[in-house]
C-alpha cells in the first residue's frame, strides 16, 4: 500500500489520560484510536497486526483439532440463571440492556453457558467426543477501571476454545496439548522467552488452573518464577502448602511483574451438570460431559508485545506480526530517479506477494524516517539519491536495530529480501 | 475436514417459531443456531460460508481503494447528540447500556458519527482526500420484530464503507465505481441475475440513494423494475414525478418482491458539518468533507442466497461460497476397499489445497446422501463398492443437479477436479 493512501497520520502526543506506554505508542503511530477508556478502534495498521496474531492463533488451534465457529454477544438470561452467573454479584462485569419488549439481555463476557447449551444438540454419546470448538469473538466486560490501554479492554477480541471430553483422562491429554500450542503462539509472536507457565487457583474439578504470564513492567500481576524448573505460581496461590506440593523452594523463586496473556482452565462438570449436557458412556452410563476452557485475548497480546518490543523511538514488531513485511521509504521524494526506482521496487515486490508499505509522501527525510521508526515495520528499505549514486542501499531491521548495505539487484531478488533483514 | 470431527449434526426439524425458509434450512443443516429472535450463532459450516462472502466483499472493496479498519460497538453519546441521532425517536433501534459509573453508552447500529470524528485526526487538506475506510463489524439493532432469520438480525455482521471526498464530483466518480463493485459481489455470490439497482429516497445532498434489491419471496420490500432499462424504483419513490424524471413508464415496470442486499447513500455534509470535519480546499477555502456510506449485510446476503439457491432437499451453494470445495462421501463405510480409497482421495485433495469435507461417519447410504443434499456443498464425489467394481464414480453438482461419471484417475487429477462438476 502506498502510504499516501493510508489515511492515518502519526501524531506527536497521545491523549493525556492515556498512561499505558503501549497504548501511547500505538496511538501515536496510528494503530489505534481511543473511543473511551478501554474501548479502542483498530486503525488499518492496528487491524493488520491484530489479524496476523489472529491467524497465528487460528493456525495453532486448528493444528490441535479446534473447529472454528462464532457465538453471539447478545445473551438470554435464562441460561445464565441456571449456572448462577446472571447475578451481578457473581459475575460483576456484565453489560445489560433491553429488547424493545422490555426483556433484559446481556452482552457476553465469556461463552460457557451458550456453548454448553448448544452442544446439547450435538453431543449424545461418547462417539461424539472429544470436540474442540473455538471462536474469535468480541467480548464486553464492564470493568470498573480500564487504564491499561488495549491490555484491559471493555470491548476486545478474544479467542476462546472449549473442550468437551468423555473423561478427566481424555481432558488431561488435550490440556497438555494446548499448553504446548500456547507456547508456540507466544514464541511466534516474539514473547516466548518472557512468558511463563503459572499455577493459579483452580475450581472444584482441579486444584490449579494455568495462566500464561508475560514479564512486563506494565503488567498488573505478580508471579514467583523458578528459572530452573521453568514454572511459576501467581500470588493467589503463593503459600507454603502449594510450594511444597509443586516441589518449589522459596529461595529459588524470582518475583516478576507480569501481564496475563492467556489462561487455561479445567471446568469439569461445572457447566455441563446444571445445563444438563449429558452423554452415554461406553459402559452405558449417563454422565455430564467433562469440560475445559482456554482463552487468549488477541488485543491484549498485541498490547503486551507492543509494550515489550518497543524503544523510545517507537514500536518494533517481529516479522510474524508486523503490519507489513517491508517498509519502503523513498527519502528523496523530489528526485525523479529515486521516485522511479522506488516505484519499480514497490511494483515488483507487491506483485510477488510481499506486503509493502511504500512511503511515497511528499515529506522530508527526518519526518519519514521518524514515522518509520514509530510505526516499527520489521524490515525497512531506504531509497534515495545517495544510494543511487553509491549503488548501496540500507536494509534495516527495526527489531534488532541492524543495517545491512544491499544492492538494487539484491532488493529486486525476492529470495534475498525474504531471507535478509530478518529478526 | 473429516465429518466425524465436525461436531454439528443435521436435524429433521427447525424450531417451530422459525418462519423463514432460509433460516429453517440453515438450522436443519447445522449452519446456524438460533439464540433468540434475530440472534444467531454461526456454526462451523455457517462461519465458513460467511467468511467466504466476507472475502469476496473484501477483495472488491480493496480493488476500488478501500482501506480496512475496525470501529467499536460501544458508543459515547456525546458524538451522537451532535447529529441528533442519540434520540430514540430519531434512531429507533438503539441498544443502550451503562458503564459502572452510570454513564450511558450505546451499541452501534451504524458508524457515521465515530468515523467522521476519527477522521478529524487525519484529514486537514484536499491532499488527504479522497479516502475510503471500511470495516466488517458486528452491528446491534434493537428491531421490534425479527422474523426473517439471518435476513434481519438484531446482531449481525455488516460491511460498511464510508467515502470522504473533496467535492460532489469526486464523490460521484467513486459512487459509480462502487455500484459496479457491488454488482461484481452479487454476481460472484450467485445472485447477480436476480439483483436490481433500485432508486430510493435520498437526503439533502442527493435526490436519490440506491438500494440493491434481490428478488425473493422471502423479501420484505416491493420494487418496480424495468427489464429493458435494468433499473428499478422502490415503493417509497414510486410516483409519477419520479418515474418521469427517470424516464420510466408505468407500463414497462414489473412488480417484484425483494430483499435489500445492499445500499449506497450520498451523505454530503450531513455528518461532516455538525461534527466539524473541515478541510482546506485547493483554493484555500475551508469546507466540510463530502461523504457517502455504503453497506452490505454479510449475514443477510448469506440468508438471501440460501433462500434463492435451495430446493426441497436442502441448500445448494455456488462454488464461490460453498463451505467446502468438495464433499467426499463414502457410501460403503463398512467396506475396507471403499474406506481405503476414500482416505487416499481425501489425503491427496486436502494436501493439494482443495478443501474437502469427508463423510467418514458410520452411517447408512440414505442418511449420508440426505445430509449431503441438505448441507449443499457445491461439488460431491461419491465413493462406494459399486463404483470400485465398475470403475466409475459419481461427480455430482448440487446447484445444477447434474451428475458426471468419472474414473479414479480423474478424481486424483487436481486440474480435472477443479474444472469439472462446476456450476
Amino acid at each position: 500500500m502506498r502510504q499516501s493512501k493510508l489515511f492515518t497520520k502519526t501524531r506527536k502526543e497521545a491523549p493525556k489520560d492515556e498512561v499505558s506506554k503501549s497504548a501511547q505508542l500505538l496511538i501515536k503511530a496510528g494503530y489505534i484510536k481511543k473511543e473511551m477508556a478501554g474501548v479502542y478502534t483498530m486503525l488499518p495498521l492496528g487491524l493488520r497486526t491484530l489479524q496476523k496474531i489472529q491467524e497465528i492463533v487460528r493456525k495453532n488451534m486448528n493444528k490441535i483439532g479446534g473447529v472454528e465457529m462464532n457465538l453471539t454477544a447478545l445473551q438470554d438470561p435464562n441460561l445464565w440463571e441456571k449456572t448462577g452467573r446472571w447475578d451481578d454479584k457473581v459475575l460483576d462485569v456484565w453489560f445489560k440492556t433491553k429488547l424493545k419488549n422490555d426483556t433484559e439481555v446481556g452482552l457476553a463476557t465469556t461463552h460457557e453457558e451458550p456453548l454448553t447449551n448448544l452442544m446439547k444438540d450435538h453431543i449424545s454419546s461418547y462417539n461424539d467426543l472429544p470436540v474442540y470448538p473455538y471462536q474469535f469473538q468480541t467480548k464486553f466486560r464492564n470493568e470498573l477501571r480500564a487504564k491499561s490501554g488495549i491490555m484491559r479492554g471493555r470491548e476486545f477480541l478474544m479467542k476462546d476454545l472449549y473442550s468437551f471430553s468423555e473423561s478427566k483422562e481424555q481432558h488431561d491429554e488435550f490440556y497438555e496439548k494446548i499448553k504446548k500450542a500456547y507456547f508456540d503462539i507466544y514464541e511466534e509472536c516474539g514473547i516466548g522467552d518472557k512468558t511463563f507457565l503459572t499455577f493459579s487457583s483452580g475450581g472444584s474439578f482441579s486444584k490449579y488452573s494455568h495462566e500464561f504470564q508475560t514479564e512486563t513492567d506494565a503488567g498488573e500481576d505478580i508471579i514467583y518464577y523458578s528459572p530452573s524448573k521453568k514454572i511459576a505460581v501467581n500470588d493467589e496461590v503463593y503459600n507454603d502448602e502449594v510450594l511444597k506440593e509443586l516441589g518449589l523452594e522459596k529461595s529459588e523463586l524470582v518475583e516478576k511483574k507480569t501481564a496475563e496473556t492467556g489462561n487455561i482452565f479445567t471446568l469439569g462438570e461445572r457447566f455441563s451438570e446444571p445445563l444438563e449436557l449429558i452423554f452415554d458412556t461406553k459402559e452405558g452410563e449417563r454422565k455430564p460431559v467433562f469440560m475445559g476452557s482456554y482463552g487468549i485475548g488477541i488485543g491484549r497480546l498485541m498490547g503486551v508485545v507492543a509494550e515489550i518490543l518497543s524503544d523510545d523511538k517507537g514500536l518494533a514488531w517481529p516479522e510474524s506480526i508486523s503490519p507489513f513485511d517491508v517498509h519502503l521509504v523513498n527519502v528523496s521524494g523530489d528526485n525523479e530517479d529515486s521516485v522511479k526506482l522506488s516505484d519499480e521496487i514497490y511494483e515488483h515486490l507487491t506483485q510477488n506477494g510481499i506486503d509493502v508499505l511504500y512511503d511515497d509522501r511528499k515529506k522530508g527525510v527526518g519526518e519519514k524516517l521518524g514515522d518509520a521508526d514509530l510505526i516499527g515495520i520489521s524490515k525497512r528499505i531506504v531509497i534515495g539519491v545517495k544510494g543511487i549514486e553509491s549503488g548501496e542501499f540500507d536494509l534495516y531491521n527495526r527489531l534488532n536495530d541492524k543495517t545491512e548495505k544491499v544492492s538494487e539487484s539484491q532488493i529486486m531478488n525476492l529470495e534475498f529480501i525474504k531471507k535478509n533483514g530478518n529478526n
